[in-house]
């Protein structure tokens, strides 16, 4: 076995870095667990509705850690107009992320039909904008629609998508299904998909008992996981990480009893950045998929996007020791007033990163 | 609608009351959920094995509340030999519950193979004891089986032993697929079948984000959670209520971060008990059931066990008010070291218990 790797810059394609001082503190992590490149996630309070509102939290981040490339989106909106859709482009902004209404963290202001967008989406398409896509539809009990297949509900929504706007570059982002990978795959060369590192080890035998294994969308069975695995075996470009690396305080991960006498829920995310790419690392070599990591995280997002590495931005890993300490994943992340938990804390990780 | 209600006496075919400091909490708490009958489950520390174990623990819930009409089960084990079955049968234990090895509370001397013991199920359909199956198999990827599936994967097993021993009464616990419900409809009527209140409520949607709906086997679909509610439309006897009411400590309900750098996960049980009749009623008038409260929580389960009801042991319900806290489920149990959390907390209960 190799001892050490270097691949292209990695890039993250889907992160949540928020606002305020969780934002201080995530913000330096990305570059931390190995990313250079970081495509920004929209669902702020308020929301990134608007290229002012993008570009200010853009220099935010520039802000706080320049060393990273940071790529914005906007949160699609009934404010986002074809003409807010040519400015955005004009300024730089990458892509629009769509969020179903009421499915996952800050989406209140998300979307119930997608016809009601068509002339955004063709704005897109003329100024060569990435749509990004919560790949779930809501819960609906009367017709069976749960967590458990609500992406599966959600896939022909993706292909009316992508038939209609043959020249829309769209993202299925953080797949979980084995039907997504397989419909991504079917669809033309314009369909690409994310994939999470946390999604390649868990299953849904792992989410009731641990509210930090708790995610939208969440983790589904065995044979998901496996196609979600297959799919970075294959090396089809279609498929690049997106970590979806999403903070919570960790007094919101847990259950709270409230003033009003009710039991808050969990919020749903799962933490990632500070390990990302030696977690990837560890997570392909588990599946028997190192040789694919290059691919994975440094070049199929980046061809996709039209986003090429810079000079000098190679990451080297190397393989941990056999300390009772080395690679291991500790305890919480404290900023001022708000502390958060990563994943895989307790477990040791196989690649560190050396530069 | 009417605004009161008068059942024959209520039982709960299956209930977890612990022991030490969480049973002198809880164990009172069973009289005032409204029931007088109470089938308790034998998973301890260690399990109980024997009949000299079993009797010792009945006398402790006796002494603690002498209400109730305590049945008791023995542990399927290594230990429990058909000479054992002949002794329980004999000194009065109605049955023997068997846990699958490792898969929930309590479970680590639980049952791998189900042929080891027909020389133990057939002491018992000789000794007329009632076996009592959780009926889940172990998770495994490689052949897809997670929590989801588990208890579909384990019919086979139940109709095996109902084919082997026809005239052994069986019951498969606290059901939760649409599977498990049409398998045990087909079975001849040796083989019944308990339905907890909360499955009548929760689907899978209800647990990622919330600890205290985690419980084994996991609530799974809305077209599960209607198969159960449809079974108990229907009137089948086969049908009938054991809540699975399983206190934990609050604080085994949420994620701790251990000496050890790891993160523990949340224990496996949701606590019905206290408010178990009134909640059974308010779930039953929510699907239009509430004609079918009285065959399911007082006569099928004991006609199935052979259990009759005493005299004068009805219970009078009647419809809670408008108040702002009439029927309201306020916040935690609290004894000695000991705090439990139930079901339903913050929610309206439809009915009260009058005596």
């Amino acid at each position: 076995m190799s001892e050490e790797i270097v691949i292209p810059s990695p890039a993250d394609f889907h992160v949540h870095v928020r606002q305020g001082k969780m934002c201080e503190l995530v913000t330096p992590q990305v570059a931390k667990g190995g990313v250079r490149t970081a495509y920004v996630m929209p669902n702020l309070v308020p929301p990134l509705t608007s290229t002012d509102a993008v570009l200010s939290y853009k220099a935010e981040l520039e802000r706080i850690d320049p060393s990273v490339q940071w790529l914005m989106t906007l949160y699609l909106h009934t404010d986002v107009t074809p003409d807010v859709v040519r400015k955005a482009a004009d300024a730089g902004i990458y892509g629009i992320k769509v969020y179903p209404q009421g499915l996952t963290t800050n989406s209140d202001s998300g979307v119930k039909d997608y016809e009601a967008y068509y002339p955004v989406f063709q704005a897109m398409e003329e100024n060569n904008m990435v749509l990004n896509l919560h790949g779930e539809v809501s819960s609906d009990a009367e017709k069976n629609i749960s967590v458990l297949n609500a992406e599966v509900h959600f896939l022909s929504h993706l292909k009316k998508i992508a038939t209609d706007f043959p020249k829309l570059r769209i993202v299925l982002e953080h797949a979980t299904t084995a039907a997504a990978i397989e419909a991504v795959s079917s669809l033309p060369a314009n369909v690409a998909c994310t994939i999470t590192a946390h999604h390649l080890y868990l299953t849904i035998d792992d989410v009731p008992s641990q509210p930090h294994h708790f995610c939208k969308p969440v983790a589904k069975e065995p044979k998901d996981r496996k196609a979600l695995q297959d799919a970075i075996k294959s090396g089809n470009p279609k498929f690049f990480l997106g970590s979806d690396s999403a903070p919570h305080p960790l007094s919101s991960k847990i259950p709270n009893l409230t003033d009003d006498g009710s039991v808050s829920a969990c919020a749903a995310g799962v933490y990632t950045s500070p390990i990302l790419i030696p977690l990837v690392a560890t997570l392909l070599e588990s599946f028997g998929a190192l040789d694919k990591l290059a691919g994975f995280v440094s070049e199929n997002g980046r061809k996709f996007y039209g986003v090429p590495a810079g000079e000098n931005q190679e990451l080297k890993l190397k393989r941990t020791g056999n300390g009772k300490e080395d690679g291991l994943v500790k305890g919480t992340f404290k900023g001022e007033g708000v502390e958060v938990l990563p994943f895989w804390t307790g477990k040791k990780l196989g690649w560190e990163i050396v530069n």
